[in-house]
């Protein structure tokens, strides 16, 4: 298990680290005026934006996450690993690159499941970060953590499928570039269990295609990306937009969601050590009750075990990418899911410590922590819910001894 | 220690109960549509409030709050208690009975260090709830936690005092009917520590009170009640319009907090009720993974959890009140701390449960839980940090053994 | 919900404070002491006991536990509270008063469920402080966390019934004084899972009763009362000797475990209690990078937060006291499941803290706290373990919504 | 940072594991045994032992922990660390394989700072395994966490050095065959606080040498091994005992405590991972309320948080001995405290899961799971109390800033 970083990965960090502060921390107030200038908050793209990722492109950065891909930077997980948490630290920062979610994860579903067609059609604008779009799985009326509640119907008639049903949490649907859905949906429910499901590809402009709201989350819009519900009724699409095959689409999540997640993950560290960095400089500028703020041993505390929680975070995460890299996402489900459950959390305890430090403002929008932590708060949700991988780890931790002499405790 | 509630109290409850039922509860939702409708978010109340005023007015539900006075409904705190948790599990609940922050500790301040003309010019219409007002404490600029800190000068100039400063989390002042301010300040830097600061009453219209924005938390703007940052600049006002007597801010916002601070209590067990309540349902009408969400061990340590922590609270919260009646609040004022440390925390556990039980649908705002949560996470900063708190519990604690023979420890 | 004191407890209160102070805390090592001077730790009772137990007697102090009974001192429950705190400070305070575990639950069984003669055997001596009993429900070899798995068999011959089995952790039978088991087990394993089990007085030399071991706590061995692990081959008592009537064991074990379970959770406050007098003591009396570890915010945190945690578990104490006073300890089971998930916690987390407080002295017999966690750290697990207890807590809580319209979360 | 095992470590890594299958694990309650058949459990040593290590030296496995010395097996930290982990799993499985504490620790100093002759003397009898030693630092009279409290006076006069002083918690002092002390004392309290103190060796058959007591721990009495209360008075050695020089006591700690402190966290790694391994079993071997509890959900978050809180302690001690392999001890004092806080407290709440688990049996000596939670208890506070850690990690964080522009918080 080597997480040395090469030289490569060295050069990159440098440059990324020195874009950030450069070209992204600045220009993150300048974004929201802009999208506060516009018409309305969903009407545009704050054109910041672009000029941003013009830049990141010049630089070289830019489409760094796909491992194992011609398409992509040639970098591993584990290389990757560091630049994404440099990237995670702002929530314009990702986009910048283009290694924003949900695009990455659906980038890398049509890298390994997408026809040569459908690469040309909706991979490469998605590479050269002219469209954006969006992964439609979750459903409002059943509890979607168990993805054998999919209700939406995916049912062939000729040479087309006909979607119905109602999604909701279609993240990213709200950006007007926003061109394309993955649909998870369930084309025979008399298939065994986790042969139900299928994934297509559905262009947001088909009729039948209905945003009808876009949700808050803890009162932010996140504007222009949004979390859209969609109705989808009657929706036609050509056959040949399934993605693998039909009854695939457990198979698909499951690899689509490893590299997902652990973006996520690397992400949520960045967020964290950005949040622990504005804690330390707020405490060492503030003064109550005859001392520093810094001074006071329950914020050492708050420092220390957050520098802590940080550091382990971050190394079990590598330690996934490591897996993922060398043994493949299937046989590293287990550190995905260790890492899923922490980093969110870990996040949510050191931004919830900084916004303690900070006072009321930390709790305002002059500061990033409470939008960091409403976003690092939905991420203990998004992609299955803490309980569910618990439980996984649990069965795979028990799996060990399915064999053994339960009698020998010794 | 006598938490029985009279037969008087055992009414009002069933009252406050059926009337939030009736009334209350149904109207939330129209409350917001109306808010969204209004030019904007700030420009009116939702016609709404004052149609439950009145009816809670005609119900005989109105300014319950005030113990030891002529001007309220002669309960005592403990007599409130009940009453307060039932109305607090709504957002818009407390104002509709002329109960709601920081209304209520403003009118205490007023019966209790009020002159006869501030009384009448103030007093009556806010509790007529003709009138709202603001409490002008916490400042941008110094850890505020720490009230030593604050830095506005109200200076004596012949028979006006003249008012400089910063101010924000001036909560109420968004609201198009917030008249006064109860400005805290310093006049004499030179006195004693706690003798330097005043409390003043400040007419929103004087020239130079300018409000500059309102604050956003967790991205709710909380309209039309707002959380405003004033800058008080050369504000002139007569100098009858001082509390009580210069020098005697720090004294004031004893006084005033103790109440303040336990309605705070009171509501977010009403809050956490409500939280648990609809855990609870919903965890019983949603099935994943072949059998109720409310089957799962997980799930129901949550729902025990909550139970166990909710009842704690109360009987804490209702031990505090009742010092507050039977010794004064000064003597419960270790009391008061322990429940302002305990209730924003545990509310805070029981509305996460019932976040994550919710699945995404609890970050959005198709429930209440995240506005609720967003809401108490405030009330671990607002009138005091957890810390400061804590530490002021823990040196009444030691004071026990301050003549102690430390050597004996049996 | 009155939790006021009458004068008669007060008196008490003040009576039991004083005769602590007086006798018990300083003769806790001279206890000790005795015991490692005699022959082995199990062979005698250190002679102080007894001197201690006819002092109580003379205070009138003996027996304070039994309420709704003619053998007790009249107290309720929540009378009974106050003084069950105080004795339960010190390891060896509930035996002095008669109030020990497991003997007053063994006596509230035998008042409640005891004949005529079995009163006069058993239940007398008990009374009086001359012999000791010990209750036999656990195996070693069933998970008897639930009660139905329990193995032992008592079977029905003739005018005699037949016990065959293996019990351990049957605490108190280590001391010479014990004489009498009240023994659980199946007479009838046909009959519904709730009506298969009886008690049955089993005197301890009756032959083929055969204490195998006693098992240590953390290394404690708890003498002379001890856990014992016995054995019942063959072991015949007469008929006479079942307590109500067969099929009745569960039924018996419920009313039982009530008060039981209320006593033990009254001793940890008071344990708790001592632990944060002590750790407050300690912080007061030693100096640490140049200030009193008193000073120390962290040090703060732990006695702020024992303060808080103590304060709410006795509240709830009471409460429950009040409920089984008022309306039966059925009625009271949601609020005793809660203390006894409360109480053993609370209890740990305040002797960890003073544990740490102490340095390595903490973990050493110089002082009671390592002792005393030990002791509170079984009280998770006996009577029930947190998780059955949270279960329980969890399905009072769920069945309230059992008919409610659950789509209708406002 | 490459945690790769080299060929040689995985290869010795099977022959660790063999071995403790083989001959430590079966041996555990032969050890036990014949402990408790001699005189005292201080009289001698179980000669199971002698026989198991004399197989160890056979194998190999012999001085595994010696980095960066003629003397130990050439491994680096981070080769070593996954064998200490293993020998960790028995609380007599360091000292088969001579890898024991203190021992470790003082030989490492005897490596760095001992003369020649010191060496010849004490270093090569205690890399044989034939005599062990203690280390005499925390003294009963004051605060030892802060270490500059210590009182011990080490006065030179003419040829010798005079100590005079009490000490406690001088573990393996106990042991029979332990011949020799590290001191730590003062020999110069006017010199700067952290040149006051030396370090010297003191044989314990020096006159004025006296072990008053032996300290439980927990109720543990750690026989043969023991933790002693040593007085020396007026106790005299030779001028040449010092180590390195006076006035590097100070400097002799720091370096000495990092090896020792890592080893601890390796080995209570492996505790964790043993009570994993027997929490797993049990709960898949025992049934209640219908179904196994490995199927209860609440029990599965125990073993999924144990499995991620496991997992992250080792990546951080992994890391913290690639550092001081690589960079130095010094520069890896933040990753050392790091540890020094993770590793017992990851190890106390696995092992309280894994008694929870097991019921009473968890609390009682049929299984290693109270005895190994007492010994991992006491390591919050050896070798410096978590919050002493916690206050000098936070310090190196904050240093971080002392010269950024604090009033930058992007």
């Amino acid at each position: 298990m080597n997480f040395s970083y090469s030289e490569k990965v060295v050069t990159l960090q440098k440059k990324v680290i020195n874009f950030m502060e450069e070209y992204v921390y600045p220009n993150e107030k300048v974004y929201q005026e802009q999208l506060k200038q516009q018409k309305t908050r969903w009407s545009d793209i704050p054109p910041i934006m672009d000029e941003l990722k013009e830049k990141a492109k010049e630089n070289g950065l830019w489409n760094l996450f796909l491992p194992e891909s011609e398409y992509g930077a040639g970098l591993t997980n584990l290389e990757y690993a560091p630049l994404c948490e440099i990237m995670g630290r702002s929530v314009i920062g990702p986009e910048v690159f283009n290694c924003n979610a949900p695009d990455t994860g659906n980038m890398e579903v049509l890298v390994r499941y997408g026809t040569e067609i459908q690469k040309k059609q909706w991979l490469e604008p998605l590479l050269a970060g002219e469209i954006r779009s969006c992964f439609s799985m979750t459903e409002p009326d059943v509890a979607s953590s168990d993805a054998t509640n999919i209700n939406t119907s995916i049912r062939r008639d000729g040479d087309e499928f006909v979607i119905n049903g109602r999604k909701w949490w279609s993240s990213g649907a709200g950006d007007p570039r926003c061109k394309i859905a993955i649909v998870m949906g369930k084309n025979d429910p008399t298939a065994p269990s986790y042969e139900q499901q299928s994934m297509i590809l559905v262009p947001l402009d088909t009729p039948g295609v209905k945003i009808e709201r876009l949700l808050p989350v803890f009162g932010y819009d996140d504007a222009p990306h949004g979390h859209a519900e969609i109705v989808y009724e009657n929706v036609r699409v050509p056959a040949e937009n399934i993605l693998w095959e039909e009854g695939k689409g457990f198979a698909i999540a499951q690899g689509r969601l490893g590299p997902g997640r652990i973006h996520h993950c690397m992400r949520l560290i960045g967020l964290a050590e950005r949040a622990l960095e504005d804690l330390s400089k707020r405490v060492l500028s503030r003064t109550a009750f005859g001392k520093k703020i810094a001074e006071q041993g329950v914020v050492q505390e708050w420092i220390a075990d957050s520098r802590i929680e940080i550091e382990q975070a971050r190394l079990l995460t590598l330690k996934a990418a490591y897996k993922m890299d060398t043994v493949g996402n299937k046989e590293a489900k287990t550190e995905i899911a260790m890492i899923k459950v922490v980093a969110p959390n870990m996040a949510l305890r050191v931004l919830d410590r900084a916004i303690q430090a900070f006072g009321a403002a930390g709790v305002s929008d002059d500061f990033n922590l409470a939008y960091h932590w409403a976003n690092a708060r939905t991420l203990r949700l998004a992609d299955g819910p803490d309980e569910v991988h618990r439980r996984q780890i649990a069965k795979l931790e028990l799996r060990k001894y399915q064999s053994a002499d339960l009698a020998a405790i010794h």
